[in-house]
């Protein structure tokens, strides 16, 4: 049977056939129809973070860390300074974009089981007053930790330093609010927690810093600041934009809004997760996370102890049964990881948790507990 | 009606509903299924070139200008020197780029409605052996003029130069061969003339040079020999792929196989582009440029010298009846363009023809004789 897997993965994840079915016309991209279909989508953006008096968004071609990348290079003057708060793969990710484009980065390191601490980013600011901007990644989908945004950027705030957040696997589903927590650029893409199909990002810029960021980017397709210009004088993007990636977010965004907005998505996120949760431990699968720490975004679950794991075998037994599993991204500890976004609800995630069920058998796994644990219990 | 307008643009186009049907389906984009698409487009795009031996391809997230700059950001030492031949609005747009990242940029201007010369370029080499690369637009899509890629790659392999080649709106209509033509990058993007939709870009490198370009790129999203690498050694795009614009495009490669590949698809647009010309010239409109050096790609045309003329109604009456024109690029001149390309024929573009009388007769706009063929009749 040819039949679509579950996609338990952090982005592309699982669509709504009426968000791709959006994807069959095309589009011309200077065209009235499609400026007004991206003036639509600028404006919903807008309001899920309640910013349409303090921010502008910029929409840009191509994945979430091409806009992450954009972000640093438009916001960052080319003398600034970088803090990169760092307790995951994708926090190490920006501190390696910022030091490739030249700009003095510093990362400050925490343990990727817990999220980082707003008492030691004010302990680092205050220690060294070179630093101009301050780099969080609001959810880290590397373990799945929840990192305090609001803590964060209140300590920014005092300290009268710029903020940048990478909200890719968290925007639409977690609250964000632009009239309480302020931010110089917040980060995020299509294919996420928005549920669009992945191939552009969007980047909310602070309007009071907006023109300080004209000629700080190095790069022309990533200069937020020229792209957003060209898009107030036109209404067009600067460069061909990715016209049924943006068509789709739009019926995305439309569906969004229907389910009742990012606190109906949490909700059901949260219901995701915790079927996943409950699922798993019925089959003695361990959270790498402390649930406190958990977003209800991806889960790292310790990989099996049984001697039959393998991650290959076990992702192969999954994905016949119809689901993707992603493999974990930690170095230390054997791990995979579960995605609870997506066009999907909690038959999903109870079908998911059968399939893995099915697969431990097949495979002569009689437990999903972890190495650790079964040396306990032994 | 609320059916679909044919687009006579440069890109993004008409592409078949096979195409967009394509784009119907959710994909991982770490699963087996997804890398082997993955692998099927690039060996697809190879082979177009004849370059299996030669080079290899990486394809980029994002716009083709995207893909430019990767290619010049990846290829280009920092203290390389780079020659642009400059016939057009796209040459220009090269060049800004290359100075943007910090690359020393040269411009070698030449006449907008003429092709590059390569004597002019032979003698800028040998008067300046700083210069590292040069930098030539196949196909200006500005004017629309087709530049002599094979004479400006001679004199770079002559003179020891290396050859970046912007081939985006050439690439799968005009012939291009990797075993007669010597280039280090040549840079195209799935939403041109292999009509699939925009959203990604690629490069063919040199294998000789790839491993030479290591570190060369300070945007980690542009460097394509990172990109090379970890796609050589997992299969998987290094960042989140557009997932259905790379669906969309294997879905567009076999229909241009099926079709008859490159020399079938010059025929089609050769096809289009006489229907064109000899459809306006009837209503008396005139080309800007001479026969001799206009590729069949697309086709700027004088506006109409008659005062009642303005490209805003003209356009909105050509849209009216189903057809999106595109407006000119030229500073000096007012001209409106109308691509050739895309999943359209001869009847489409006879029907276009009939949909611009239409509208001049709407307008009350009596010929399309430009102003300059007015004042001479007159």
């Amino acid at each position: 049977m040819d039949r679509d897997r579950i996609l338990l993965t952090p982005g592309p994840l699982t669509t709504t056939l009426r968000t791709r079915l959006a994807m069959l016309r095309d589009w011309g991209s200077w065209d009235g129809d499609f400026i007004a279909l991206t003036a639509q989508v600028r404006q919903s953006l807008l309001r899920i973070i309640h910013g349409a008096d303090s921010h502008v968004v910029v929409p840009l071609q191509g994945s979430g860390t091409f806009s992450v990348e954009a972000a640093v290079a438009t916001v960052v003057p080319r003398d600034g300074h970088v803090l990169v708060l760092d307790n995951g793969a994708y926090c190490k990710r920006a501190a390696r974009l910022t030091t490739l484009m030249g700009r003095e980065c510093t990362v400050l390191p925490f343990n990727e089981s817990a999220p980082v601490e707003p008492a030691a980013l004010d302990a680092a600011l205050a220690a060294n007053a070179g630093i101009t901007h301050v780099l969080l990644v609001h959810c880290e989908t590397g373990a799945g930790v929840l990192n305090p945004l609001a803590q964060v950027a209140e300590v920014c705030r005092r300290r009268g330093r710029g903020l940048i957040v990478d909200a890719m696997s968290s925007f639409g589903a977690l609250p964000i609010d632009a009239r309480e927590i302020r931010f110089d650029a917040l980060v995020a893409a299509s294919g996420k927690c928005l549920e669009g199909v992945p191939g552009m990002g969007f980047v909310f810029l602070r309007k009071a810093i907006v023109e300080g960021c004209a000629g700080n980017s190095q790069s022309l397709a990533m200069d937020l600041h020229d792209q957003h210009r060209y898009m107030e004088q036109t209404g067009q993007w600067r460069f061909t934009p990715p016209t049924h990636v943006l068509a789709a977010l739009a019926e995305a965004l439309a569906q969004f809004q229907e389910e009742g907005g990012q606190p109906a998505r949490l909700a059901r996120y949260t219901d995701n997760y915790r079927t996943l949760v409950d699922g798993m431990a019925r089959l003695e699968f361990m959270p790498f996370l402390d649930a406190r720490v958990q977003a209800p975004i991806i889960v790292t679950f310790h990989a099996p102890g049984d001697p039959r794991y393998a991650f290959k075998d076990f992702n192969a037994g999954a994905r016949a049964h119809g689901f993707l599993l992603y493999p974990g991204k930690l170095t230390q500890v054997e791990t995979f990881r579960v995605g609870c976004i997506g066009a999907i609800g909690r038959n999903e995630m109870q079908q998911a948790v059968h399939a893995v069920e099915l697969t431990l058998r097949e495979l002569g796994i009689a437990s999903g507990a972890p190495a650790l644990q079964q040396r306990r219990e032994g």
